[in-house]
């Protein structure tokens, strides 16, 4: 009889080396974006190469196969002994999914797929540079081949769309998205149209100067007051915001216009919701499932609802508003907290879905989850995609843009050869309207708690409900213990549809 | 026939892989001491063990054994092909250089030195603290032991100390350093006691608040000066200032302490003048002892060249005073130039070697020296270290510490294992005021350039004297080349002579 429980640590300890590996990965990573000297990048290509080598020698090697295989039948997915507790089982059921995935793809089509990557990556930055789509078009082609080829490694049923759309959010189906994202947009597409027959608002005193060093000062007074401790976290500029790290070691990252002082602070909120999410997982976890992140889709609820249901929200900047003005009386001396939140509320259709309010943003995922739904299919082909794109631009958000770089070149995901990635930005709203909604429930004076500076409960709680568990749950059920509900639209229709009724006066 | 340069390049190629993995340690180094955030430490020792062990297994591989051993004979140096060309030859024998020092230490050694060094690293800080010598007695016992041990797996000609020293300074011995050490000793106890009859400088104005946002404009000043290139290299801060990185890529840094800004300063002409070392080193033989730096006392003759005979000397702050005036005009308004002159290079006995000016400086390392020495001799007990520490202080400094943090537990050096490392604080002194020598001659102007705000023709000279040559040549054969003379206390005590006998008034 094996020695389940040494065999098991063995596992830990081989698991833990890889994701101490992967972790110099991020760290390289963050570096490049935010301190290395330009000149570095070939140095720093090729240190990233030779980590991503060891990565997957290691997460594959023959001994991990070995220790796995002997607690858990890879093919089957029973357990080798009755002893295990829950959270050693959450363990080998994500190691074994993540092995099995990666033992799927064979090293040659992976070589291929970064190669091609590689050089779409080069093409799409020419292309939308010069708003050349033709540039893009061939590469483009040789990514969706592959993407479909990749789905066919992976498996999949019903739809070879659920292999990739799995990558990032497990367990979701093209069969669940469908229908809701077909109802979310009617909806969108209705409160957009009444929206839009109201007045606009005056935004006009958001785009003053606005100093980038008192930007900053207000930057990290919002961190403070989310709860980030200093010596487990970092601030740093770089040109597109993000957070990687681990629970002792938290990385964000924002951006500083000196005109658009919201980008930077809606930016810090959103990526603080990712660092909260990271910091919340347990680090005495540090290489095993239970401390990762169980989802796109789930991370991206965590920044949004911090940065749009939280941030832009009028409560908390009952709060805030009187800070930041005092931090910028001249730009904001003489506006009133309803004009501001009125401002930072402007919906209006346009191009760009990284500059998009929140009425508007899923409009832009849907057009591009039914554009990659399409190519997976093999229904559109990739010359007919400048066309259809704007063709459903026009329909949905009633704007044409006037050449490709605002259109279908805008976006870096599928040139890095990411299909099945764009849903989990809507999911993320989804998800963030069905925890609101819980809350509002189990604090019935959220509104006075947050207009009086107190965001610690929103922390406690989501920590609870959603950041401990890790992949102790796949997402569907950890989303579901969370809010007592199964993935809807109903929620975030609701919250949008209250919130843009009273702001629009409709 | 083998093809001797399909072997080599193959041979390139494999060293290039071992340097790329050098490299992201250097990286993580970095990060450690400029950004990573306090709870990180844990992770980033395991991140460094990890690598440790990958630069370890990639420098000594059967494959570079072989590829190696199939160009030049690894146990008598004879090499395989009259073919190669002298930079080939160069690479060959520092190749064989290093692998032979390796592969003379075996594993277990290397872990129980890491080992031992690791508790003493701790045990040593804890002593400093309290200053209490006796919490390191023991672990300076095992580390001189250890010391002992490793001079007798290297092997050695007449003295075990020449197998430490070779590891730091290539090539140079016991026998060449002490009559030169004593010789400099005389001298400089002379010149201390003759300065010590005059008038002290007055100091006070530059022991003022000196905003260190103002600091930091005027070290960039510095460095954009001395030809750095902003797309290659970068300024930080840290506790302790050092310089790594590679010729593309290099990272300085510096530490502000707001009433001291002078110490600000030439620690960034100090860490520049490792810097520019770096960048003058060739970029495109990356992974080639050809782009690496020959000695650290070769290295430390550029950061003091720059630092101490350039950067302390009344042309430089000719230029640059009544800039540095301007930035600070509260501070050093009403101070004139000869004034600010003699109080930057004010002369007095003092316990900390790494504050100590350029008349006292070697004698704090002589004192090292020869205890060091000593211990590897066993003529000197560890327990006796405080006492042989103090009377050499009184001896040669006329000084005695009243507890051993500001005495023999002052420097990490023998707590990290390093003995034969010191001399090479020194040896670069010397080597630097060769150098200086000859670039007089060559540049009768030197002081109207340099009082012009012209820099570039050091950086330039000191490049194809030096910089450029990388492993090249040994050390000693280098600087010959460089100087037309053997290595002497001579240029550096007439240096000294020439430039307090002026400024003290001798």
């Amino acid at each position: 009889m094996p020695d389940f429980e040494k065999l098991y640590q063995k596992l830990v300890d081989t698991s833990r080396e890889t994701a101490v590996l992967s972790s110099i990965q991020m760290q390289l990573e963050w570096d490049q974006e935010t301190y290395m000297p330009s000149s570095s990048i070939d140095l720093r290509s090729k240190q990233l190469e030779m980590l991503a080598h060891f990565v997957h020698k290691s997460a594959t090697s023959p001994k991990f196969k070995k220790l796995l295989g002997s607690l858990v039948d890879l093919k089957h997915g029973t357990y080798a002994s009755s002893d295990f507790n829950h959270e050693q089982l959450a363990n080998l059921r994500e190691w074994r999914r993540d092995y099995l995935r990666t033992a799927k793809l064979p090293a040659s089509f992976v070589r291929k797929f970064a190669n091609t990557t590689s050089h779409a990556l080069h093409a799409w930055s020419e292309a939308k540079k010069a708003s050349r789509f033709k540039l893009f078009l061939p590469h483009l082609d040789k990514i969706i081949q592959l993407n479909r080829k990749k789905a066919d490694l992976l498996g999949y049923h019903d739809h070879p769309y659920n292999a990739l759309l799995d990558l990032y959010e497990p367990e979701m189906t093209i069969t669940e998205l469908t229908p809701i994202f077909a109802k979310l947009k009617l909806a969108l597409m209705n409160l957009l149209r009444e929206i839009q027959t109201k007045p606009v608002p005056h935004t006009d005193f958001l785009l003053k100067h606005y100093p980038p060093q008192q930007q900053m000062v207000f930057a990290h007074l919002l961190l403070k007051a989310m709860g980030f401790p200093p010596e487990r976290s970092r601030l740093d500029l770089s040109m597109h915001p993000f957070c990687s790290g681990t629970p002792l070691d938290l990385r964000m990252t924002t951006h500083v216009h000196h005109e658009n002082p919201m980008a930077n602070f809606f930016a810090v909120l959103h990526e603080g919701g990712h660092g909260l999410y990271c910091l919340g997982r347990p680090a005495e976890r540090f290489g095993e499932p239970l401390s990762e992140s169980v989802s796109l889709g789930v991370d991206e609820s965590q920044s949004r609802f911090w940065e749009t249901i939280i941030g832009h929200s009028l409560p908390f900047w009952r709060n805030f508003y009187p800070l930041l003005q005092e931090e910028f009386p001249d730009q904001l001396g003489g506006i009133d907290l309803e004009s501001f939140h009125r401002a930072i509320n402007y919906v209006r259709p346009s191009f760009i879905r990284i500059h998009a309010d929140e009425v508007t943003y899923s409009l832009h995922i849907i057009v591009r989850f039914e554009l990659e739904k399409a190519f997976i299919e093999g229904n559109l082909k990739p010359k007919e995609l400048p066309e259809a794109w704007n063709e459903k631009m026009r329909e949905y958000l009633g704007i044409v843009p006037s050449k490709d770089s605002e259109g279908c070149l805008q976006d870096i995901h599928w040139a890095m050869g990411m299909m099945g990635y764009f849903p989990t930005y809507t999911l993320g709203n989804l998800y963030a309207a069905q925890l609101f909604q819980t809350l509002q429930k189990t604090f019935p004076d959220w509104e006075t708690k947050i207009a009086h500076g107190d965001l610690s409960f929103l922390r406690e709680w989501l920590k609870e409900k959603v950041h401990k568990y890790g992949r102790r749950y796949p997402p569907k059920e950890l989303m579901h213990k969370a809010t007592g509900q199964p993935l809807s639209e109903q929620p975030y229709i609701a919250y949008l549809e209250n919130k843009y009724r009273s702001l629009y006066d409709l």
